[in-house]
């Protein structure tokens, strides 16, 4: 445990740089001053700039036209410690036991950013050329929205120009099994409240006379799906285009079944659309999900009022082929349609994101999964990821590239929760993979 | 408003005789020692008695057995009085503005267990026979639950024999409107909770996957009625009788409509069993109403969880032909039959109490009418209402006798609520009314 790249990445992680709480804006400056050290050291030019928020560091070779450009997109903010009576050693104070870097951050994302960032410093101190140029882009503001990473990404267009962007930030379908991520849900959240009487009634009084909002609520909710689980709004599945068959197969292939699902959440038995395995359900197939449902008496016992309204929180999870906008209007007008009688409905719109698809069999696609089999030795799992990333979606927006997302996080690894940790030997072979995608990316 | 009987009600008023809450315990037994005082000032035997809670006052006329013997039943305790700050003046100061007298407990049940008290002694005061042996129990936990009063009955049952219970506890139809309930609705309270996984899923990284707890319970929420309002559980209505032509013919005469009900509530439109008035459906039909739902992410804006559970709080309003236990089976039986695959569901039986029917043209119900219609000068209302009263089915359980219900309540008494009030024609009615009843039921 005395390699030196180990003794750098706890450096890194002892900065409690998190972004949400304005006390620590000091250190994200600090944090984001020592990454600027770190690439000058390997002769990069970086730069600390502003963003509106906090700084993005940015770095890059000498740009030799003759060779193709990637971004390595990071962050070094972090998620809250909180709890931190949860945790075994102190977030802060990174501790290595069994293998793993305890520490928040440790995998999302400084240990996976720092391993690009090794991977080109260890040639570069060679004194061997890279196979292509590189540009870092390390943001301070991922685990808040990255609200400024759009007008940063139009203000620096032309310093940001690639031809591919890589990112590690996901995660591994098990425990060191190569893994790309070619796809990720979109989302749109919607809000509705049902009103019905002017203030909470006694349910004896009045009960029988009047539509009870959390009735309604529930009979708005229950029509969103049949009763197999299929979405239930009209128009819902437009759009989508069919798995092909090499992606249902490459799907039944990763060592995720079923039964690992269910025994992962804990349920009695899987549930969801027809047709589709879980991983098909929760990658390739979009939702509608009930965040938050709420109304009336909360507290214990009974209370016998009838409730003057109550509410659902829903997330869509999208696919290519819907868009938010589309699947906002067309769920705004099934539950309008659906609405009964003797209450008001108000829908709020909440936040959106597009869905994101990258083929896997692309050259770049192509380029990353050989650079997987050349570092883990074997062919990588082929992923859709369920959840949504924003940021690629900008990237394709503003710098009109596509992104791989080249995930080394385990299964385990307790991000955004208490004893985040990282395999230290993930953190080693993210650095030979930074090296190994740089020359795949790199042929012509 | 020099009126001696008016300073007697202020007296009653400003005891904070609070049941719920134990720091007033003591001004609980000051309220019934108070009480106790009176009685005994107008010559009636009179004892504070231990019930295993608050004390309940008991006061009795010298039994003669050639005269049937009326039980007037009412309570000293109230509700809390908070919000405070709601109060125009202070809940145990009592205010007279506008011709009603403003104070917690006025309405509920001070002031019309004290009209029914001064009534009683203003006859003894003259030296005049009662047409009736009287006997007054006084309760000091109806705002608790009543929780001691079967087992108080039992053992004071001999003591407590009667031929008839008047209580002045309920509503009247409108205001100055003389009113006499002659059923309630019973009532059966469940909760049921659907668990899904072990804890909050990502419902980005899990969703499509996994039966939605918030969904499952909305699915069984929205499965206990059809679209217009009729409850959909197997055998729910059986047993029950069709109103006779009379009750409908009453109903309809009441001086309420369907549209006071909606501009009462304030609800866009009312809502409910097709076939009868908002009347009738309150009064006279059960229901199956959500007091409170809730699951997953409550606070503002968005988190994307797949919430570990959810639950529901039901209670039915039963009528008669209906009994708790069994509409409680019924109840479980339906929610289990439509329980969601894929989450587990549990249902905890709550309180309840068997629905109560007097026969407004028994000898007895005619005698409650002839004394309203001789005050009021109009012959009374005859109302369902629509809330419970679980002591009127205990009295008919231990003591075999009837009650006759004869509210003195404004619809905007504020009973439970800041401002409660009783106007001061009520109260001044209800000494009256307690003379009338009594030369009423003394009829043979």
């Amino acid at each position: 445990m005395n390699d030196p790249r180990l003794g750098e990445l706890l450096e890194f992680l002892r900065f409690p740089s998190v972004s949400t709480q304005s006390e620590h804006h000091v250190d994200m400056i600090a944090c984001a001053e020592w990454l600027k050290s770190k690439f000058l050291a390997f002769g990069l030019d970086a730069n600390v700039l502003e963003t509106g928020g906090h700084p993005a560091v940015v770095a890059k070779t000498q740009r030799d036209p003759a060779k193709k450009t990637v971004l390595i997109y990071g962050h070094y903010d972090v998620q809250p410690p909180d709890p931190l009576n949860e945790w075994t050693t102190p977030p802060f104070d990174p501790d290595i036991r069994d293998g793993r870097i305890f520490a928040r951050g440790s995998t999302d994302n400084k240990g996976q950013i720092l391993a690009h960032i090794l991977g080109v410093g260890e040639v570069l101190n060679r004194g061997e050329q890279l196979p292509v140029n590189v540009i870092f882009l390390v943001e301070g503001e991922e685990e808040i929205g990255s609200d400024h990473l759009e007008s940063f990404l139009e203000k620096y267009q032309a310093d940001l120009a690639c031809d591919v962007i890589a990112i590690s930030d996901t995660g591994m379908v098990s425990h060191g099994y190569p893994t790309l991520t070619y796809a990720l849900r979109g989302i749109a959240a919607l809000e509705f409240r049902v009103r019905g009487p002017l203030q909470d009634l006694h349910s004896g009084v009045f009960g029988g006379a009047i539509s009870n909002p959390a009735t309604a609520v529930a009979r708005l909710i229950a029509s969103l799906h049949d009763g197999e689980g299929r979405v239930a709004i009209g128009g819902f599945y437009d759009g989508i285009s069919p798995m092909p068959d090499w992606e249902r197969a490459a799907t039944a292939a990763l060592p995720v079944t079923d039964e690992d699902m269910r025994k992962l959440t804990g349920v009695t038995e899987l549930f969801g659309e027809p047709g589709y395995s879980a991983v098909e359900r929760v990658g390739a197939r979009p939702t509608a999900e009930v965040n938050g449902i709420g109304g009336g008496y909360q507290g214990e016992g009974t209370k016998t009022v009838l409730p003057k309204e109550a509410f659902a929180k829903l997330t869509f999870r999208l696919v290519p082929g819907q868009t938010p906008d589309d699947i906002l209007a067309k769920a705004e007008a099934h539950l309008r349609a659906h609405c009964p009688r003797g209450v008001t409905l108000e829908i709020t719109k909440g936040h959106s994101g597009e869905p994101y698809y990258m083929d896997p069999n692309s050259p770049n696609g192509l380029a990353a999964q050989r650079a997987l089999e050349t570092v883990f030795g074997r062919k990588p799992a082929l992923m859709r990821e369920g959840g949504s990333i924003p940021i690629v979606n900008t990237f394709r927006k503003v710098l009109k590239v596509d992104t791989v997302l080249l995930g080394l996080a385990s299964p385990d690894c307790n991000a955004h929760s208490p004893n985040e940790n990282f395999p230290t030997e993930n953190f080693f072979a993210g650095i030979k993979l930074n090296q190994a995608l740089l020359v795949e990316l790199g042929k012509k």
